[in-house]
C-alpha cells in the first residue's frame, strides 16, 4: 500500500495516487540573496512532489520560532511563502506556530509537508546505458550564494540562490516526453554528484559526466575555487536532474529551453557501464576523476 | 476545493477526500511520566486527523536534531513513535532530519503531518441548544503530569499523561450514532475551557458546565490547587470533547465506555442560552463561574 521513495512516499488514498512529503528547514541566514528561508521551505516541498512526477496540491506549514524574532522579520518570510505558493500554484491549507524560549531555535525553522497527484504516466523506469544525464540549467547558485554570505566573501556580488518552483518545467517535459523520463530529482545540498552516486551505487551502471559541458557561472566557480568546494558537490534549489532515453535527449533540452527555469539547461553526460567506478567525470585535458561519495559532515547546513 | 477548519484541512485530491494536518512538538522536559515527545508526536497528528471524522492513514516525521542529543534518547523516542504508530494504524511514511548546532533547538523537535481519509458521513452539523457535551474521560492529566515534573513537585507520584491515540475510539462513537455528533475536538493546550470558548465565541450560544460531573483525578485536583491552574484549562493528549444531540448523550456515554480510552467518560454539560456569557460552569454550591478566553501568554509550552 505505501512505497518509500527517495523524496516522497507514494500512496493511495481513497484511490486517488498520491505523493507526500516533509522537510524542515533551518537555513541561516534566513535572509540570502535570490531568497529567504520562507521561499526555500517552499520550492523544497514543490521540487520534491515534481520530481516524483506529481502535481502539487497542497502545503501545510508549522513554524518553530525562537523568541524575540523581529515581527517585521517574520511577515517578510510569511509574504514569501505566500508569493512562492502562488508561483507553484499550490495552497497551504493548514499550519502550526510554536514559539520557543531565546537560545532554544535559531530564529525561525519551517516544516512544510505537501500533497501531490499522481497523474498521469510518469514512472520509474530502468536506467540503462545510452541515457543521458540533463541539468535543467547552472549549478551551484544556491550553496556558494550561502556560503559566500556565511564566509563574508566581498567579491561575491552577482552570486544568487537560484531557489525557484519547478513543476511548471518539470510538467513541460513529461508531458512532451511520457515515456522518455527515467528519474528525476532536485539535487539540494550535496549537489549533482551526490545524487549520481545514489543512483549508481547499487546498479551495475557508471554515471560519466562531461566536465566542459558543466554549466556554471563565473562567479559561482570563483566562490568554489577559493572555498574549495567543487561545484558538482554544491548545492541548488531551483534546478532539476533527468536520467533520459538518449535518443530523445535533444528533444527534451528544446523543451526545457522555452521554460524560464530550463533555459540553461545542458546535457552533461550519460550512464554507461565503461569504467570501473562510481560516478565519474570526464575532465576537459581528457582525464577521468572519481566523484566519491561525502559523507554528512563534509556538507554545510544550506537548508 | 480547500476549506481552512480547526485542527486539519478538508481537501478534495483526485477525487478523493481527505483530511491533512500539522503539528510541531517541541515540549520539554521530551520525557515524562505516560510519554514521550515521539508518542506524543504521534498521537497529536492522529488525535487531529480523528475529531475531523478522518481515518487517519499515513504521517510524516521531520526531526530537528540539537547537536549532543544522546544517541539513546534518540532511539528511545523514534521507538516510541514506532509502536504508537503501530497503535493507532498508522504508517509512518516519509521523513527528514536536520541537525543544529549545540543552542539552536531543545535537544529535539518533531514534526508530524497526517493525511486522513474521510469515508463517512461524519460532517459538521449545527450546534443547538439541548446538545450535551461528552468529554470521553479524565481532564487534565498531560498538562499537570507536564507541569509537575517542571516545577519538581516531588508529591506527584501518580501523575501521567493520558497521551493515546483516540481513533478507534471516535469510530466506535461515529459508527454507532452516525447522525449524533456535531462537533469533536481533543482538548490539548488550554484545555477543555478554551475548546468550549471557541465553540460557542462566534455563536448565540452557551456552553454551560456541571462542575461536580467533571471527571478530574484526585492527584491532578491536588497539583491544580498547588499551582493556581483550573484543571478546565489543563492539557489533555488522550481525550476527546464531543457536542451530540443530548437524547443520545446516554447512549454514546455507552459506547464510550466499552473503550479503553473512553472508560471514564461523562456527560459535563449542555449547550443553552440562558446566561448571558461565553462559556461558564455551575459550581457544586450553585453559583456561575464564567470561563475565560485566556491569551496565548497565559499558557505554557507543554506539546
Amino acid at each position: 500500500d505505501s512505497v518509500q521513495l527517495d523524496d516522497s512516499a507514494l500512496l493511495n488514498v481513497g484511490g486517488a495516487r498520491i505523493a507526500f512529503t516533509t522537510d524542515t528547514f533551518t537555513i541561516t541566514p534566513i535572509f540570502f540573496p535570490g531568497g529567504d528561508i520562507g521561499k526555500l521551505a517552499v520550492n523544497g516541498t514543490v521540487n520534491d512532489l515534481a520530481v516524483m512526477g506529481a502535481t502539487p496540491l497542497y502545503l501545510s506549514c508549522a513554524l518553530v520560532l525562537e523568541e524575540g524574532l523581529e515581527f517585521d522579520d517574520l511577515e517578510r518570510v510569511l509574504d514569501s511563502m505566500k508569493s512562492e505558493a502562488d508561483r507553484a500554484g499550490v495552497a497551504i491549507v493548514t499550519g502550526d506556530t510554536k514559539v520557543v524560549p531565546n537560545g532554544k531555535a535559531d530564529r525561525i525553522f519551517i516544516n512544510t509537508s505537501g500533497i501531490g497527484l499522481i497523474e498521469a504516466a510518469v514512472q520509474r523506469r530502468d536506467i540503462a546505458p545510452g541515457d543521458a544525464i540533463i541539468v535543467s540549467g547552472t549549478i551551484g547558485d544556491h550553496g556558494m550564494a550561502i556560503m559566500a554570505l556565511r564566509n563574508n566573501l566581498s567579491f561575491s556580488r552577482g552570486l544568487s540562490s537560484d531557489c525557484a518552483p519547478l513543476n511548471r518545467m518539470i510538467s513541460a517535459v513529461t508531458a512532451a516526453f511520457p515515456e522518455s523520463v527515467k528519474f528525476m530529482r532536485d539535487p539540494p545540498r550535496g549537489g549533482v554528484a551526490s545524487v549520481l552516486n545514489e543512483i549508481v551505487k547499487d546498479r551495475q551502471l557508471r554515471a560519466k559526466l562531461t566536465e566542459d559541458r558543466l554549466p556554471v557561472r563565473e562567479e559561482v566557480r570563483g566562490v568554489c575555487g577559493i572555498l574549495g568546494i567543487d561545484p558538482l558537490y554544491a548545492a541548488n534549489e531551483g534546478k532539476a536532474l533527468f536520467i533520459v532515453r538518449g535518443t530523445d535527449a535533444e528533444g527534451i533540452i528544446n523543451t526545457l529551453k522555452q521554460t524560464p527555469e530550463g533555459r540553461d539547461a545542458a546535457i552533461i553526460g550519460e550512464i554507461n557501464r565503461e569504467f570501473p567506478g562510481k560516478a565519474y567525470i570526464e575532465t576537459t585535458v581528457g582525464g577521468r576523476r572519481i566523484l566519491p561519495l561525502l559523507t554528512e559532515e563534509q556538507l554545510p547546513r544550506i537548508c
